[in-house]
């Protein structure tokens, strides 16, 4: 086996995702991404810390070494080493294995939040996981067609927003809390969307008037962002539909397992043959 | 009779939900279980329990004797015991009775968690009703169909709400009550949910910020799981799709307005003509 | 004017919509309505009883007066007084004046709570406002064809909810304020509505993803509701076109506006002798 | 050049939007609308207003002279200066400038909530960004559409949460911070809306028993507005449906499957070759 084929089927197992040998190593891979995310959690929590730190701490190393082996063996069988180590996926695996490197080389870093940003930079790594997320296109499709009503939407929220804050601000004012108007504003996003912490409350009997009339609103136009992604996406699954023509009556509408017309019952062409282009092709 | 058109007869009573006599069986059973939890509800709250203690033991022990000779019979009758024993209602039917069972061989238990756990586990109970929502079959069906999107959906979800966890420990720390980042996690859960307790709240402007951004994402994504629902559940509902068969080939799923069959090409029954019955037969 | 065509005028005036006089009448009998309910939400106010109780026991007198009358005349020229009397609208008519004269009848009544509920009774009055609500009908007719599923729908969340109610019971225990079923079942309401108050929050780390889970899960299931009505809302909203059927070649699904059949060009009935009972009539 | 022709070009930049020079003038505006309003925001935090007054103070004298030379130059190179000075841009024009000239005018007030009130009007200049979300059109007409039922949903709305709000008067009383009706609406509203603040809480049991009732309904008739807007939006969205032309009589609003006018009965252009372009030209 010359080094060459060598590549070639590291390549087939690490990149690709139809052998079993590929299958294996993205299960593989899935679990120790969760694994490093668990030791990670369990190293926020103070008790458990104490208790294991020098146990996790091995984890973390272990874990780490595994990434970098994937890293380089990434960069070894790519036939384009560049121009996977310049991809999103690319930037992701060498920011899932950076942040302990760093934290070996500034060991006597004392300045906690320091510490505590580069340990949890490691957060990164789930983002390895979004590799296997393909079939997110659909949801991801209509997202996109609908951006530029979406971007409208969250324009609206946005004015609504501001101004129901400086309502609010000049109604309730800092005396009850409501100090300066981020604050209000944050105010009005925790009313308009319906989460309502309660740490910021009106008082006076005219701010709950307001507050009232900005829920109100958030619960009707809750339907307006739920409308927009219905439709994209009831268009977007009726896709395959309007892509099937009959070739007599020239007549759409087709499901994608028809054989004949239903308009004039001639013979549609093979659905193995037919271009039904639902899913683009993957990178 | 004989035994053997005893046992007939009681399994179609028990078993059966069609005759006169089962649907009593049925309605009294319900009114059973009812009862049962009432009494399990009535246990736990102190004031009550203190006042009729004895009267809810009796309750107690009657309906647990009721349930008992219910899943003798049904043992007794059915025609395959083991596979009854052994199916989904057969142990539900017996998680039912065991709780009380338990309390009794082991009254001496002074822990109060396990005789509470003990207690409450008559809760199975309710899953006795499951058996008389067979409707919910068109629902079960929707979610069913939909559940590679669900998963994406609920995998998506989770992935934001871990970083949205890290984002929060690392901005507001553990002295504003954000101690570790599985209780960050469960915040941006009460967060995206837009649920909002209020028992921890970011209070840096910065903090601030993000949970403005993690609303404001949950509120629009509300529409993700809602629009996957609805196209599921209309395509479902297009029942009267699958009630057209085609006389040559048998297949259906043609749409109400096809004249000629999709698979075959032979010419469906005059539209007019067919019997689109909107609503299946019900029980 | 005999006395008969005066009743006959007046039914047409105080019962009918479509005249000049009797759309003022409605006009005016709405400011009634709207103007007592204010007079009793105006006397909730402490501050503002203390100082107008006397004018707003006037206002209350004329405005209970005027319903009298408007009883009166109602019963004196229905042609069917004791059907009208029995009816919804009738009894509803009637409990609009009651707890004023009951008010006047028990004057010395001094035990608050029985006088704080005489007094809202009044409440009732708003219910005269339904009359006026007759374009609710597409709604109600929705809400009413998809009641097998609400039904399921409101059964499957009771079950979750004594579910987690209990789960959340034996987990956090009266010593984090769980103290009871009912409350944990009020709980669970809270959490899985999304409504999260805050005034019952878990506590240990297992409750709190338990929480989690809850939120979830009700976060997911509001598309259920949500897909049940907006389908049978679009189904309701289509009927008009399947209503019109073409002579020529009998297909259906022309819009309520089309003259000629999309299909075969051929005229279809006249828009205006079409039946297109979308509203059925009303009583 | 004719100062006819410079009101002209001064016109079309200003008040046009196709040319280069109309887009770079909406930039400019749009950055100089933005900054103002960060401004009236930055001015608001006590800490940030007290270290930088001065420099805030420079900036909205220098924005406040940029709209007003933009207000000057509408209204003279308008070419109906009165119209323009009527119409709800104009107003929007001149109330972005007033606050400031009337905080000039009557420096020495010193009642804090006139100076809060006259310096926040100031916010009314995000109305101004109004004219730029010109595409919000579709969002507006499936509103405006749906008015009707948005009435009823709201008059709806509005009698449940009057009778749920006195109903929680009753049962909770002045005793748990129920003291009025128009208190106890407001708690219905934070209810039904599922924002709840948790700053007013039932504690009766009979109490939690209405607030889960009141969550319930309101969990399921978020459905409705949800369901009228999606068909609304849907039906709007079927925008091809408008451009397909009847040759003979020009109306529009055909199926896309449509052989014949649906009007006048005469053949349309073949479906093949129509061109449905289902976006419609953007700006």
């Amino acid at each position: 086996m010359t080094e060459s084929s060598v590549r070639t089927n590291l390549y087939v197992i690490i990149f690709g995702t139809h052998t079993r040998a590929g299958k294996i190593f993205d299960l593989c891979l899935i679990a120790i991404i969760l694994g490093s995310l668990l030791v990670l959690i369990l190293e926020s929590i103070p008790d458990f810390n104490a208790q294991w730190h020098q146990q996790l701490r091995y984890f973390e190393y272990g874990f780490t070494l595994l990434f970098t082996v994937e890293y380089m063996v990434r960069l070894y069988c790519s036939p384009h080493p560049k121009a996977y180590a310049k991809s999103f996926y690319g930037i992701i695996d060498l920011l899932a294995i950076l942040p302990t490197y760093l934290s070996l080389l500034f060991p006597t870093v004392s300045f906690m939040a320091v510490v505590r940003l580069i340990r949890v930079m490691r957060i990164f790594r789930i983002l390895k996981l979004v590799r296997y997320l393909q079939d997110s296109n659909i949801l991801m499709r209509s997202l996109l067609m609908a951006r530029r009503k979406i971007f409208i939407f969250f324009s609206s929220v946005s004015i609504l927003v501001t101004i129901f804050g400086v309502l609010i601000y000049v109604i309730e004012g800092p005396e009850h809390g409501f100090s300066s108007i981020p604050k209000c504003i944050y105010w009005a996003i925790v009313t308009i969307t319906t989460v309502g912490y309660g740490d910021l409350v009106p008082q006076t009997p005219l701010g709950q008037g307001l507050a009232s009339l900005t829920m109100l609103l958030g619960y009707s136009i809750i339907a307006v962002p739920t409308g927009i992604i219905t439709a994209e996406l009831s268009k977007e699954m009726n896709i395959h539909r309007q892509l099937v023509k009959c070739p007599n009556c020239s007549q759409t509408g087709h499901d994608s397992d028809a054989l004949y017309c239903k308009h004039c019952g001639s013979q549609l062409a093979d659905p193995d043959k037919r271009v039904v282009s639902g899913t683009p092709p993957q990178r």
